[in-house]
């Protein structure tokens, strides 16, 4: 997220955004090749040093999460000898899928053991990429295979407390764009809008509505086939039964079902999103393999950073062991407010700045059911629900289609209902995700579970939280500098907090400071 | 498509649809899980025959698309003895899948021979299946897996000729959402809409409109990131440079832009449609094989159909030889207006009921591309760019992402645009498509292209047209009842004309009124 408050973007997650901001600035439409996507960025080459009879340097990387993994990557290119120190028994940071086997012990010493059917999994951290996003850069470098993730489905529901029954987005939306066409017309034709609007503009604006809006020929809303049917039309003499009529326009406006629908026009969420095949860790497992396994130490908790004029030493205990490792250079990857807490000789600036980051509470549960009710039943294939309810929504599953079972992601949330849920053992947390669930989708949603792994990611070690945002502060400013030997980054350096384009565009960055540096030293 | 006006169909094909029609019946929202998908269908069962003591009948089955294959599959369940007569030498019919040596010949002597890459192909005929559609259970039921066909992509384009240059769908979409809230915020504020508005209407409309709008704290439109960006938000100091500023509001209204968004919410085309893995034909070979290959005669042309209290007899030649087939039962599942040439015995009603039926010209075309650009260099992963241009659309694949090579539509075009095209020899399509192309993407859409393949439906042996739509006619009735022994099945006998899920619908409303009256006779 960038560019948007930190309100804005929780509210993002949550609910649909809020208004946008303006940005005046010039630009043209925006289609030209280098305008969209990947910043202009050239890897580190091994002729880089060949050409200049320079000497690779050693880096240590801390942190094994995307930025860490994606700087030993691009380093690694150009034969810098690189080392990941990462604390967890896995790389890839918050970019974690839960399959059957996968085990975590959370703060409040919980350990949960997946226990998901062959196949199935869970993305707890990220699980989708926009496609302007440098993520499918790597994908397609990487030789990660990608699939569409559904982020927007019609068939999918809405559902805020107090309502009768949930309502699919495609019947919320004929009926709020019905009226809006309705009403608009009407003031049009009034000559309400007339100091705004030429004879030429009423006239398209008016041809605009009648068919955006489905209106009658006298530029009502009563209904139209867009919001579905009842008996689908067929053969013969089945010309299918629309539902309707359409709730009354006060009725439509006070379930506040419209405030969903802006979230599908955002830029970082509008369709067509997509999904690594298998799962999101098929990214940092494909970043360890290009880097060497043998170079990423998984279990290393680092102690100390010490810079020098000449290099940096950081120690760390391995299997309970106190270790040290030298190296020209350092890149901590890791989360800002977890640096905080390691004793370093940085400064007490840069101390401040980064006991200054928090991170933001986020929960998400997977939920696997034993059918796939809601696409043989409901016709739901992929795509979001939304509600008001605590758990703000569910996902069904974009891939396995027709299969056996699959994954629901029962809750996403942040705020206080990701703290009210963490504070919940997990098999509490089921059992509150469920019988929200309930409400939506009814018995079903709980006769059919098999099991469920749910993750507070402000309870998890060594990340403690989903993301923090302090894009602009004159902490982030500072941190973005290098300081001595030691270069920070992460997707809290960026104006992409919260994705893992963020990390990626941040490794870059040091990246490319870094081997300048490298090169003129 | 059924319930809209012929009009409105090839619209939607074509530029976005018309108004829809208002259908003011009682309903509830649709949710329970009956009111959705697959009427309620029964297969015949072995077991009808076995309890009865009966003997399974023997029924000819004349055209080999997806409503005989249907016809066949079905009663075979029960275990009829079907045989499918089919005048090409592949069975599917529309459903038809071009790859690396698929060869065709059209009724002008045109012979075009595939030379797709491995891996490559193009769904001449349908190509996207809606959720709600029963062809998604016969995927399911045959084994057939499924992959989500991208119908919408915010990153596609919008070019109507005379456009400086096109538009991404999400520009255009904020600009006209934009500006219809700043506009029904002003009225709404100037009480102009006090009549049909009560105070809190007024405030729940105003906060709806500011947020779907991304309207300014005054209510006004000056652009927002959801434009998109001309460099994207990244590391540091990069927080992005959004387009701007938009369009003034007579010229966005001008464009027509606006026109093109109403096709994604109607029901047959809004997210998220479907696609088999590895191409549409994958159907009709699930379909053969589940009815047994030598149960499907190809290269069979029918001659004759001769009804008999007792039977049916249809001649045909295969080979050059003529051949007879005698049977309990027909189901005639050709083009009504191709099955009008043959002798047969039903009748002067019948014969001009299947004579009125006329199938519109439908044109598609597919372009294989040596690159990717459009997701390397535009950041389009699968979706389709509209323009009025005569092409009418270009679709981008919906697989094999960050492949090698691509199939792009480069027109899929109904009326006057198919017949013009039609006209021409598969080179000079090729070249009119790629010459309008190159008006929406540059030279690249004509230097990177490898090979073509198009068809013109009107204009392809045995089938001779796109779709034929005559619902709830007075023919259109009387064919939808049996003759005699003789059954008649196909889209064109359903509201859903043009879908595969109409042929399916068609095929399953006459194995039951035939096993019925099987069981009864």
């Amino acid at each position: 997220m960038r560019g948007i408050s930190r309100r804005d973007f929780l509210s993002a997650v949550g609910m649909a955004g809020g208004a946008g901001t303006m940005f005046a600035t010039m630009g043209a439409l925006g289609l030209a090749p280098t305008a969209m996507g990947t910043p202009n960025f050239q890897p580190p080459q091994p002729s880089d040093f060949r050409l200049t009879g320079r000497a690779a340097a050693k880096v240590v990387v801390l942190g094994g999460g995307i930025a860490g993994l994606t700087t030993a990557y691009e380093l690694g290119k150009a034969g810098y000898d690189c080392t990941v120190l990462e604390a967890r028994d896995i790389a890839g940071g918050r970019n974690f899928t839960v399959r059957g086997g996968t085990r975590q012990t959370d703060l409040d010493g919980h350990t949960q053991v997946g226990r998901f059917s062959d196949g199935q999994y869970m993305n707890a951290g990220p699980a989708r990429i926009a496609q302007w996003m440098v993520t499918l850069d790597y994908c397609r470098e990487l030789g990660v295979p990608i699939e569409p993730f559904a982020n927007q489905n019609a068939n999918a529901l809405l559902y805020n407390d107090g309502m009768a029954e949930p309502v699919r987005f495609r019947t919320a939306k004929a009926d709020v764009y019905g009226y809006v066409g309705e009403l608009l017309s009407k003031a049009t034709n009034q000559g309400a809008l007339d100091d705004r609007l030429t004879a030429d503009d009423k006239e398209r604006l008016l041809a605009f509505l009648s068919n955006w809006g489905g209106l009658q020929p006298d530029r009502s809303y009563t209904g139209s086939p867009r919001r579905g049917f009842s008996v689908d039309p067929g053969a013969a003499d089945q010309a299918g039964t629309p539902l309707g009529p359409p709730p009354a326009l006060s009725e439509v406006f006070a379930s506040g079902v419209g405030l969903y629908f802006s979230f599908e026009f955002e830029y970082d969420f509008a369709v067509q999103m997509f999904q690594p095949v298998g799962g999101m860790d098929r990214i940092p497992a494909a970043l360890v393999r290009a880097i060497g396994a043998d170079r990423v130490r998984t279990g290393s908790v680092v102690t100390g950073i010490t810079n020098r004029d000449d290099g940096v030493s950081v120690t760390y205990t391995r299997n309970g062991r106190p270790q040290r490792i030298d190296a020209d250079y350092c890149v901590s990857a890791m989360p800002p407010h977890l640096t905080a807490r390691i004793p370093h000789n940085l400064g007490a600036n840069v101390q401040s700045a980064l006991a200054a980051f928090t991170a933001d509470p986020v929960g998400k549960i997977g939920i696997e059911h034993r059918s796939r009710w809601w696409e043989a039943e409901h016709r739901i294939y992929g795509g979001i629900t939304r509600t008001d309810l605590d758990i703000v929504q569910i996902w069904y599953p974009s891939n396995g289609f027709h299969g056996d079972r699959g994954v629901l992601i029962g809750y996403y949330n942040t705020g206080p209902s990701a703290i009210a849920y963490g504070q919940l053992t997990p098999r509490e947390r089921e059992a509150r995700a469920v019988a929200q669930g309930v409400k939506i989708h009814g018995e079903r949603y709980r006769t059919e579970l098999a099991s469920s792994f749910s993750v507070a990611w402000h309870r998890t070690p060594y990340l403690e939280g989903g993301w923090a945002i302090k894009y602009g502060s004159p902490e982030y400013t500072l941190l973005n500098q290098p300081q001595g030997r030691v270069y920070f980054a992460g997707d809290w350096l960026t104006y992409l907090v919260s994705w893992q384009a963020g990390a990626f565009d941040s490794a870059r960055r040091v990246v490319t400071e870094l081997h300048e540096r490298v090169l003129k030293s």
